[in-house]
């Protein structure tokens, strides 16, 4: 039997310590080949390039049976070029991350990780992103691991419905707490509380950066923010049909007096 | 009682036509203030600006009431910007396009026009994203004109769901055949099967542009494809909450055997 393939990429860019992880525990699943940004993608949501040209080179960044390729573009990009240009056949499995940073709740439509996952999803391919919530460049994924080996054994050997993909968040290692284990969640309603930090630069212009406070609206025990406030490791079903088929009727009405 | 106040953003820049005709809309209903980005941004998506600065300055580009300013960033931010920054109070509606290109079916995850509506959303102002199906500068958006004020007249009295927005797709105007008036409609399941053009560059290095083919899978009738292929304009209203419901316990099964 042929080995599984299974594509990995991410938003931190090719040599994040997140990619690296996944990485390693992929090639014990399977053929991996590699296909990330050059640079940090991070916020660039399901951004595709379309007005500019992509550069992909084959590099080789660590040891290693993987394939690897670093891409100018977005990740959504990658998930593309891969599959349509790359590949020689379609890949049994795309993995995405591991993000460094949550992206849970409503980080899901900003984040590069999750819109790589649900690229795959578009293009049929079973697909996992996978999110510690630590920033740090040098934080410990040691404790995920055999979380992230049983999803992946499962959706290798069983799949995902149809235009469904898996958004993982993995809570922050602290010492002398271990993981609960999995919990299956709904997508919480929580949001970004933005400011907006005034600067002016030598030359006497204004220039903005953008800052934010996260906050959790939703009481739900059935929320990924709630797993994850609990030590639990999230798994939110994400779909890429963003009809609000409950509205249906209300909007008929509205506009149509139907 | 103070007129209504309305943000008006896009994708396509500030000076692109659609964006004029919408403002010149506008006008008629309220008090506009337009926050859009100086370049266009067209498939940049829910990105946001976090590793970066943003610029944003007052500008004239056209007579009328309306305040501007022209944004470095993609339309998220402006919206951000706009509520968060530079406007004293909330919007009463936020308004997106018109754009020069189809944001039907799986466009609406690509774009940058309705990622500002859905921010909109986000930040609970009934928000509608318009889009045009002619890519051409110089389109013609005569004949929407009079369905717009209509959709935009009733938003704006009634409000709509919380967490919804809508996306309204305006077929491309060929001579002779009337529009049929607007259908609310569900996302269609389809798809761009993209190609990858391989160039090299003078100094003999391999680049890539995007391209592709649409294709649309869906045979159902309450499809915004079905609507815009039979001379409707198509309403679905979009949510963010990107939970995959539906698959929740099969994903407990996998998962956990629950």
């Amino acid at each position: 039997m042929k080995k599984p393939l299974i594509l990995v990429v991410n938003d931190d860019g090719i040599s994040a310590k997140g990619i690296r992880n996944l990485i390693r525990i992929m090639n014990n699943f399977g053929e991996v080949v590699v296909v990330a940004p050059d640079s940090p993608q991070s916020g660039k949501s399901h951004a595709i390039t379309i007005e500019a040209t992509i550069r992909c080179d084959k590099v080789i960044i660590d040891d290693g049976p993987q394939k690897e390729y670093a891409c100018s573009g977005t990740p959504v990009d990658c998930v593309k070029l891969a599959v349509n240009q790359l590949l020689d056949r379609k890949p049994d499995l795309c993995v995405s991350g591991i993000n460094h940073g949550s992206n849970s709740s409503i980080n899901v439509i900003y984040s590069g990780t999750m819109s790589a996952a649900v690229e795959g999803a578009l293009e049929e391919i079973p697909s996992i992103g996978f999110s510690l919530l630590d920033y740090a460049h040098d934080a410990d994924f040691s404790q995920s691991e055999p979380y992230i080996r049983k999803i992946v054994k499962q959706v290798l050997e069983n799949g995902l419905d149809r235009g469904v993909c898996l958004n993982v968040n993995i809570p922050k290692l602290i010492k002398g707490k271990e993981l609960k284990g999995l919990k299956v969640c709904r997508q919480a309603n929580a949001n970004w509380e933005e400011e907006f930090e005034e600067r002016m630069d030598p030359k006497g212009r204004i220039y903005y950066w953008l800052t934010g406070k996260f906050v959790n609206y939703d009481k739900g025990t059935d929320t990924d923010e709630w797993a994850l406030a609990n030590h639990y490791i999230s798994v939110v079903p994400v779909q890429f049909d963003v009809t609000a088929h409950s509205s249906l009727s209300s909007i008929n009405k509205l506009l149509l007096n139907e």
